[in-house]
């Protein structure tokens, strides 16, 4: 099938095999240079960019619909992916009406199209590593890259408010699952994980504490080697237990090894 | 209009005013005997019970959708609700497939119907005060009142799964949010506070190390009257402070004013 045919037809008759009224927005966070990346992708004619997001096929799990959309535009597959809010209100696509776009795409998307409808989108955040990530746009878009959290554009429909609580959730994510894995290269040093976390709190912690509630979470491991930096700092080497960690992300960190963060401020 | 006139429109061309696809489920918790109570309808033709449920009006925010069919089952305008989870599963209505329901209604639900089609449903949780809610049976349900949480039966659908997510969201909420203003009577006593959590959180809590952590969160007006018990015990009464209260629930508490469980625990 050629790529075109497929975007007419998906346009044209996409609601015989996706579910109307229904999407999928993900949040994608990078982290590289000590900052937090999303992925956005910029739209052919709607003139914005937003959030890489998909439709479920009315066959597929939502959330497999949500992993397929993700390697699709990443090229990963079994992202780690968190659902964090579903968004319902009426007018969150009014600052960029699909139903205005007539005749853009080589189909017409006027407002009886299924595209058109109302949805209600179901928010996803995924953290991937910035280095694995091959940015690939669909077929609505025409670019497909990496922007640091803190210089987003304005986005098109409520994919801003969408940014924001994802934001939201991934810190309080910290507080009971362990965070690092995908985000992090194999081995890493500590003040490397805290660089990660005083960039996702937005703020610094206080070094000793970071440590000390860090290692007490019994899923990091300290090699033998040591990183080499200068005459006198050669800081340990880690990395993460996969054992431990994926007990702790699946299990929860629980009421009884909870890491309170006020305990890590300075 | 009678109500079975209105049903029959619903099953026929209720699509025409809801959104197909999708649908909301109310995990709705009262407080009663020291015991956490859960609203559940029971289905007038599928032999079982479910979880409050609703659609969303073709002009109505979801959130507002929420509400609505929430004051329908209680009698309670202005609910406290929390989203919490979205649910995806293709077989998530496996166990009573309304498709397989004909001529139940007055009207066919058969397999084509707007009814039987898949649905993505958003998970909400409420609380509520149990003295005030007034269980109200829908047009699918012949009876609505409380179920001890320890022991809801088998319920319809994946609402099960529903019920033991919403318990978990709610116990991550104490973490972050104030709670209690609507589960508990206008004034309290700290056992009695003390209970609640406890009863949320299932296991016993520290008297004194409770009582520090819930004071420091500034919500609480120690009144000048106690509670007279017998000769020796006479607690202090409490209320929440409405303004400070609130002003937790939108802020959330902070990561300044975190309140880790694990220092409740004995």
């Amino acid at each position: 099938m050629h790529p075109e045919n497929d975007l007419q037809a998906f346009i044209r008759e996409g609601y015989l095999h996706f579910l109307p009224h229904v999407s999928l927005d993900c949040v994608v966070f990078g982290f590289h240079d000590n900052q937090l990346k999303v992925l956005l992708v910029k739209w052919k004619k709607l003139g914005g960019w937003s959030l890489p997001g998909g439709r479920i096929k009315r066959t597929e799990h939502m959330d497999d619909a949500a992993q397929r959309t993700l390697e699709e535009r990443t090229g990963i597959r079994e992202i780690f992916l968190q659902q964090f809010h579903t968004f319902g209100r009426t007018d969150r696509t009014q600052n960029a009406p699909l139903g205005d776009v007539a005749d853009l795409f080589g189909e017409p998307i006027g407002p009886d199209n299924w595209l058109a409808d109302r949805t209600v989108s179901v928010g996803y955040y995924a953290l991937v590593e910035f280095s694995k990530v091959n940015p690939t746009p669909d077929f609505f878009s025409e670019a497909c890259r990496w922007w640091d959290l803190h210089e987003l554009p304005p986005l098109l429909f409520d994919h801003n408010q969408m940014v924001t609580q994802a934001l939201h959730a991934l810190r309080a994510q910290l507080h009971y699952q362990p965070i690092g894995y995908t985000l992090l290269p194999e081995t890493f040093t500590m003040p490397e994980l805290q660089a990660l976390y005083e960039t996702i709190l937005d703020r610094p912690l206080d070094r000793r504490n970071f440590q000390k509630r860090m290692l007490g979470l019994g899923y990091l491991q300290r090699l033998d080697e040591r990183r080499t930096i200068g005459a006198h700092k050669s800081p340990y080497l880690y990395r993460f237990d996969r054992f431990q960690y994926e007990k702790a992300l699946q299990e929860g960190l629980g009421f009884g090894q909870y890491v309170p963060m006020t305990s890590f401020a300075g």
